[in-house]
């Protein structure tokens, strides 16, 4: 039983500055800094439990993800936990449909994100309260219980409570089976640590001959600013890789529809699974003309990282517009609303391949990933999650990768905390790092 | 020419309790405080004219906005004027694509709305400094020029720059005509003063009773909360104006796709020319299926006010998911981003029928209307744009209604400019109306 009353919420501003070694960087994302707006929930229960809660972002604009946190703060402030959790469907309405604050979104951008970050921290209590990893709360879950978290306005055309119960209850079978399964093998993940578009070829080579020692066997690269540099990097890789390894190509939504084809027929040659962000992460329709375009090519079209809820994904799934859904934990509205795109997700066949990376998106992602296999799409055919090597000795309970497969965490809650010298130290502005960094800047 | 280096640039909360009087509830914003993030834009030039941009909230997170504002401020401080309008598709991509903001966009929420305050106030201090209103400014414009504003990026598939000159091109026949025709006449609007949610029968009747007097033929009614309320008001108001005025219906996204096809099957008998706002505003697919569904009873699909970028617009008319479109000044990437709707609009032959109202959306958006008559749709078929009669007597440049209609603005500039005394008298919370409220409720 979730126990205690929120007694206290604070956000904080904490930024790495990624951007000095081009790590992160895309067509898109040049030099980003990766940061969090970090939320600590705390109680007056005696157990003395905290929840952790962050939510991605890339340096600047991280304070005012801090600010809409506060503006949805007296949402949480002096709740009880158990009512929380106990109508969380409930809970999460009103966080996402103030009657004032839900002008400024509703359910996307800034406020989409501070409420990501708050509901995070949520279930990170409440799992640590459980004494159990999120995986694990979810997969013990009932599927009435699970289905009553989620919020099913503007997608009940697609998928109804019942379907959702439906789908969970089919999947009680096997159950045992596929969470000792995890237990020893892991869930299979790609890198994306290679090839970021700011690393030199010899950067590239050298990263990738240690990726494959380490036994990865799937590659992500980053295209989309300059053709010929693209064909220059996805040959070398391609090569250094061979045939029968998995290479992924992502563009960060640099083109426009035509050009996203054209370019892409460019690169098939390197027989990439997939395109990542070929455009706008609004358009659904562009993306479905490129992936009916791509098909021939045998290229599919992976997409979500910035989709920002769960209306677009069901259009997404409504309009074949993708042959992989990435679903983010820190984009949608937390737990809740991702459980109802990993359930649309199955009900269409679309395959899920989470996006991670960042600050601790490897971290929490994990954790609905692994659920998704115990308890709703029962395959690992065309599923795969992304892992970056940035960042992870910054938490408290960092992933651990065995044969390029994450390992299902042990320890209690959603693995969001972070080591506290960690936050104070690259606090946003007053941290040591950064006054260093800004003081030689002469800011 | 325009002229002057930008010295300085402030955002200021401004909120107004409209809740205290029910004005604006609908059924999803039940107590709105109509509120602006209020921009405002000095240079060293020495006319010593200032540009006011505002955006539009509802009380709560305008301070989010404010802060966005502020992350975006040092892409404007420091430039000349003359740069900014000179190429005004980069700067606007500039703020829309830093490479860090973007990541809590890109595009929609508050950083869009951020970035619609600031443009306001550019458009604003451009059009002072050439002497003329906001909307002369434009039909002024060569077409060349006037495409350098819009950022094709995402919707080149549906309009490319070439498209769009042509259409300006082909339009300048007859553009006298049509200025001259709205300088006595003016641009067709339509009340929604009269039946928000939360007014009584017999202010509704009083209000009906008053807008008839005054020449008003088409009315707006809030719908969506409870079907039998819904039957009773339609009725009422339909009795009140009589078979042949128009009424339009706004269900303010209460619905989910099913739902809507139900309730407006019900309400089908009050013959309302639209159904605004059905439901989600990121759901295309949706309004695409209302609007299938809907069209054997006469009703069209209406809906823009919460689109959050061109991209959605593009999208919705590709899909015929709306009859009607509604843009907003503030709610997209300001006057260049309307641009490109208006353009896209007239290429589907979907008639443009603004959102307005709220705290400014009137002077604004008059604008932009009166623009499109004259130099892209040259029609006024099935076209109005939206009155509130709230809020005006806070503005330097109220809107002028006669019989009904705007009358073009003819001060210079956008008609952003507030009141000093109404800026300082509603600022929050610090302003005196602020400080008595909130002393009052003890805070």
């Amino acid at each position: 039983m979730a126990r205690g009353r929120v007694t206290r919420l604070t956000a904080c501003d904490v930024r790495f500055p990624t951007s000095l070694g081009a790590h992160g960087s895309d067509a898109m994302h040049t030099d980003p800094d990766y940061s969090t707006a970090y939320v600590t929930l705390e109680t007056d229960a005696e157990d003395g439990l905290k929840g952790y809660g962050i939510t991605f972002t890339l340096g600047k604009g991280t304070e005012v993800v801090v600010c809409a946190v506060n503006a949805l703060a007296p949402h949480v402030l002096n709740k009880d936990l158990g009512d929380i959790v106990g109508d969380f469907r409930g809970f999460y309405r009103q966080l996402t449909s103030d009657s004032q604050l839900r002008w400024i979104g509703p359910e996307k951008g800034v406020v989409h994100l501070a409420t990501a970050a708050i509901l995070n921290a949520v279930w990170d209590l409440w799992a640590k309260q459980e004494g159990k990893p999120l995986w694990k709360l979810l997969v013990d879950m009932d599927p009435r219980t699970l289905s009553s978290c989620i919020d099913f306005r503007y997608i009940s055309d697609v998928l109804t409570e019942e379907e959702a119960c439906e789908i969970l209850q089919k999947n009680q079978a096997g159950k045992k089976e596929r969470e000792a399964q995890m237990l020893t093998q892991g869930y299979p993940a790609y890198t994306t640590s290679c090839a970021w578009l700011g690393y030199s070829d010899d950067r590239l080579k050298q990263l990738c001959t240690e990726a494959l020692k380490g036994g990865w066997t799937r590659f992500k690269v980053k295209v989309g600013a300059d053709m010929q540099d693209d064909v220059r990097r996805c040959g070398l890789i391609r090569d250094m890789i061979g045939p029968e390894k998995t290479l992924m190509m992502d563009a960060n939504q640099r083109w426009d529809v035509p050009e996203a084809v054209e370019w892409m027929a460019r690169l098939a040659e390197f027989k990439p699974l997939w395109i990542e962000e070929p455009t706008s992460p609004d358009d659904i329709l562009g993306h479905a003309a490129i992936s009916r375009a791509l098909a021939p090519l045998g290229i599919g079209v992976a997409t979500g990282e910035q989709c920002h809820n769960r209306v677009i994904f069901k259009q997404l799934l409504q309009a074949r517009a993708l042959q992989f859904l990435q679903i983010d934990s820190c984009r949608l509205g937390s737990v809740n609303e991702n459980l109802s795109v990993l359930l649309m997700a199955k009900k269409f066949g679309i395959p899920v391949c989470p996006h991670a990376g960042g600050v601790g998106l490897c971290e929490l992602v994990q954790h609905l990933i692994i659920f998704d296999f115990i308890s709703v799409s029962a395959s690992l055919e065309n599923r795969m999650c992304e892992y970056v090597d940035h960042l992870h000795e910054h938490f408290k309970y960092p992933v651990l990768i065995q044969k390029a497969c994450y390992l299902p965490p042990k320890d209690a809650g959603y693995s969001t905390e972070m080591k506290e010298e960690s936050v104070k130290k690259y606090q946003y502005p007053d941290g040591d790092v950064w006054r260093k960094l800004l003081a030689a800047q002469g800011k």
